[in-house]
């Protein structure tokens, strides 16, 4: 078996300067002036399957995000400033210009690359209803034309492209998912029915996997089923997927009232469809409104049925993710004390993310839930780096290791940062760690009305970095899926995000710190979202940790830690022995209790 | 000259059922089968003169927010939940149900007392152009029809109305302003102009009075002159209010780029006007927007251009607000020495404001900012309580009283409460108080980057009564006009306010704790937003404390505040000590400096 983790830049290859000239050649015989090419594929996901992976094809780019357009003589590679660097090491600037997205935004872009305006097409699966009124709308006045196209010229000149992944689906058993399919289908079905709605389009394989109780190998790191569905307000449902990805017996498991059809009979569903037909015009692709709106039939923008029930995870699911947050801590604490105990003299960035993996596989993991970020000195100051051959760094005595990883189980996903001294502690970066962890610990500690939201919550988690003139330019927390995406919606740790928190809801508690040049830090757990107690005529909520495993003490001053939160991290450690010291035998064992002593 | 602040019920006198009678057969007459009655005038201001009273006229109802709807037979008061105790004892439930808003929206109420549809009409004066699109919203589908009058029926029977207010308007100094109204005038116009619109309809009174550098004597507690104007992109404004508030000096004082024109002109003025024109839909009649939609004038929704350059004040702004809290200071001083050293015996809430008004009057105010809040035992769980002769409760030893008050001078407008132990300190509340202090200790210290909103902080300020269970039910902070209106837009310290922190800025830090029937806590300083120290790449605001009066340590537990708290404490009272000790003398001065020393 080889490892899920690869090193390689696999966006080299390919002669793009000549793909460039294709797709000019196929925009220029459809009457198009310009074309847009973005990363993502008709299910809007993290990961895209090879055969969708257009903007890498065309430009070389590897990013999770992004887009490119096309002109007969110019060309952008739209991409956020996480990628900036990356994209620039990529991308030939003969080909494509690395545009400073979303300062510049593509209509501004797109008026001095077409002074005298022309048309730009898009292809309507790969983007959303969202995403084109947003475009549509810079456009206006600018004497360009957006084009919804019929078929996608670079597709046409793709000759090697791969076929779409056809990976197995597979049962997640009922006891896991703690609800059956067909109950979960009613309960969303009866929400259809009582809001007017005659039926609901999926679109979210994320979606589609958690409402069928099943997983996929389709792609990598995220265990989903790539399919589109469509719902009804009977319960049934209509699943657009390759059938050879379904065996017997998930057959059997899917039941009656779901069948099976291919993917392109999906346009002929949508025709025949009643409405009024609920769509999220956040993340269903244009194609499906031009679709319904071709045959008149009512659509009800809203958001995907699916997302908030599978955000608030049920006793068997919690049940699931505590189980396999037990075994990634044993896999963490292996890696540690291996670390602690080998010093790092010879070893690089690449190898601890082989080790960790490698933990993790005796654990029983299924794949990995991310690539693993193991970065040292100014690699761990890009908060999104992944180590490949040329940047990989040697761990040096008196640096700090940030490592941000997690696995894949049966029954759970997980999600861990650590941040490590490499020896001895480098001291300016135990005033930054320690506020850090004060901010992981307030928000952790926070107890808070139902109603609040992780924008009222998230200058908790800053607030010691704040005081200090120092922040970071990313989200606090994310949610997480049970057996599911690492990433997943609604609900954030972000000033931005307004969905109120429920209880069982998992989110992600990852502050950091980036000096440029220097180091990196984030300490990250994942929480549950829990109910607590409060005065009558109130409900209140906080949050449960899941994630158990040591934060390195080289780097907290303890004089800065308040009492309750010297208690806090105490009791957090001391937790961490009395479930995780049971699991792991030998020095790792040694290490763990030592690792979880009080502190001085 | 008599008190600033009464204590009768204003509301009381009067027939309402022959008023409500005389509106039915008006209504009757104009073909009307319901018609709705605001409690705002053609302002939207949190005062309305007596002329503007209608909603008290027709009801009773003395509350600061609020509108009735009249049917042929039925009656509704739709108040929040502030008001839900005061409306009841207030109104002949005969007449007109309470009605819970906005729970129960007016749409709902009038299907059920309008089965068969029907025609509201309202006053378009007294309505914004966004409640009204929200109240058409409601009515979809109802078979009720929405009718803009062109005269109001409630006016045309109130056969005593008073006259509209003529108070003298005065010159606010140009050094106390800190920017000639000319100078404000060309700002605004330019931005007017790069955003390509010709004219600004301004309908807020604090907005007209602030960029003209007057202030007046229409209303009370709120020092604003009763206008409209209409500012053009070349600097020029028409102000449409009485000419007899203006006085010679006045007149030159605003110079000739500014006319003035009586109320009555500002429909032709707005038939004559050349679009786009700015119109504010939050704050602007609905009439006007008709007015300028018959004409077929271009209009540009937008928020009134004057509100966010108010409220960041400059330096002699800052300057007279620190001079006004000075003053405030010794006032507040003078009370809580008489109270502690008089003893509670014999007092009520009632001689608590007289005396608190005394001292103010000492210290040169032009008026109160709002009817000071005076509340011992249960009065004080009401969070707006307003002392009247029939709620009038006598101070008794082992009581707690809140006292939340402001005085308006010449040069500043201040807003503090204290929470204040009657002799020893209700044991019961000391928890509490201690948990509200130090959130409103934790906002005054804190940092923030530049884009924070109110949102993003609400949650420091409540975090350890969170932590307990307990929250309390109103905003954290309000701004705070600089000698205008104490309660100023845009920018809150809420969990809905989106507006970003400004430097300049002026906001309320005021959490609270209320235990019904029981006691009422709030601890209330004035902050202004300033630049603070950051790494580099960053820009970073805090706050500087505007308000200087020692918080009751008798209601302090010491044991639950961190060393940080107690120094801020200390520092804080060091700075009361330092600035307000040279002011005052005798008995005050010697309790001042007791009240200052460290805690132990």
């Amino acid at each position: 078996m080889s490892a899920f983790q690869q090193f390689e830049d696999e966006g080299a290859a390919g002669d793009h300067a000549a793909r460039l000239v294709a797709l000019r050649r196929q925009m220029a015989e459809t009457g198009l002036d310009a074309f847009v090419v973005p990363r993502a594929d008709a299910h809007q996901g993290e990961y895209v399957a090879d055969s969708d992976a257009r903007l890498r094809w065309l430009t070389g780019f590897t990013g999770s995000a992004g887009f490119a357009i096309a002109t007969a003589d110019k060309g952008g590679l739209f991409v956020d400033g996480r990628y900036k660097v990356q994209a620039r090491a990529q991308v030939d600037p003969a080909l494509f210009a690395v545009v400073d997205w979303p300062a510049t935004r593509p209509a501004d872009w797109l008026r001095k690359a077409l002074p005298d305006g022309g048309t730009l097409g898009f292809d309507p699966w790969l983007h959303t209803r969202r995403e084109i009124e947003t475009l549509r709308k810079g456009l206006k006045g600018s004497g360009i034309a957006l084009l919804a196209t019929d078929y996608n010229p670079l597709d046409a000149v793709w000759t090697d492209r791969p076929a779409p992944p056809v990976g197995a689906a597979r049962i997640h058993a009922d006891a896991t998912a703690g609800e059956v399919a067909k109950a979960k289908r009613e309960r969303i079905a009866a929400e259809l029915a009582s809001s007017g709605q005659k039926s609901a389009l999926l679109t979210l394989p994320d979606s589609i996997s958690w409402l069928l109780n099943i997983r996929g190998s389709d792609l990598p790191r995220n265990p989903v089923v790539q399919s589109f569905a469509i719902l009804s307000d009977d319960g049934h449902l209509a699943l657009f997927a390759e059938p050879a990805k379904f065996d017997d017996a998930l057959r059997a498991h899917l039941g009656n009232s779901v069948s099976i059809q291919p993917p392109d009979r999906l346009i002929d569903a949508l025709q025949a469809i009643d409405g009024p037909v609920r769509v999220d015009p956040g993340s269903a692709p244009e194609a499906a409104f031009l679709q319904l709106e071709l045959c008149g039939t009512t659509i009800a923008q809203a958001t995907d049925p699916v997302i908030l029930p599978k955000a608030m995870k049920n006793d068997a699911e919690l049940a699931g993710m505590r189980a396999a947050h037990r075994r990634d801590a044993v896999a963490m604490v292996h890696l540690l004390a291996w670390l602690d105990a080998r010093g790092p003299e010879g070893l690089t960035e690449i190898d601890v993310v082989e080790k960790l993996e490698g933990f993790r596989r005796d654990q029983g993991i299924l794949d990995i839930s991310f690539d693993t970020i193991a970065g040292v000195g100014p690699n761990a100051a890009l908060p999104h780096y992944r180590v490949n051959r040329a940047s990989n760094r040697p761990l040096v005595e008196g640096d700090i290791l940030l490592v941000d990883s997690g696995g894949q189980y049966g029954d759970g996903t997980t999600d861990i940062t650590r941040t490590i001294a490499i020896g001895r502690a480098r001291p300016d970066a135990i005033g930054p760690n320690t506020a850090v962890l004060r901010g992981m610990i307030a928000l952790t500690r926070a107890r808070f009305p139902k109603g609040v939201a992780g924008a009222h919550l998230d200058a908790l988690a800053r607030q010691f970095l704040w005081a200090e003139g120092l922040d970071f330019d990313h989200g606090t927390g994310h949610g997480v899926g049970a057996a599911l995406c690492v990433h997943e919606g609604p609900a954030r740790i972000s000033r931005i995000s307004d969905i109120p928190l429920q209880a069982g809801m998992i989110l992600s508690n990852e502050p950091g710190y980036y000096r440029e040049g220097a180091f990196g830090i984030r300490i990250e757990n994942l929480v549950i979202v829990q109910p607590v107690h409060a005065e009558p005529g109130r409900e209140m909520l906080g949050f449960e940790t899941l994630t158990l495993c040591p934060i390195d003490r080289r780097l907290i001053d303890v004089d800065r830690l308040s009492s309750d939160e010297i208690n806090w991290l105490d009791d957090y450690h001391a937790r961490v022995r009395h479930e995780i010291a049971p699991l792991v035998t030998g020095d790792a064992h040694d290490w763990l209790i030592r690792q979880t002593q009080p502190l001085d």
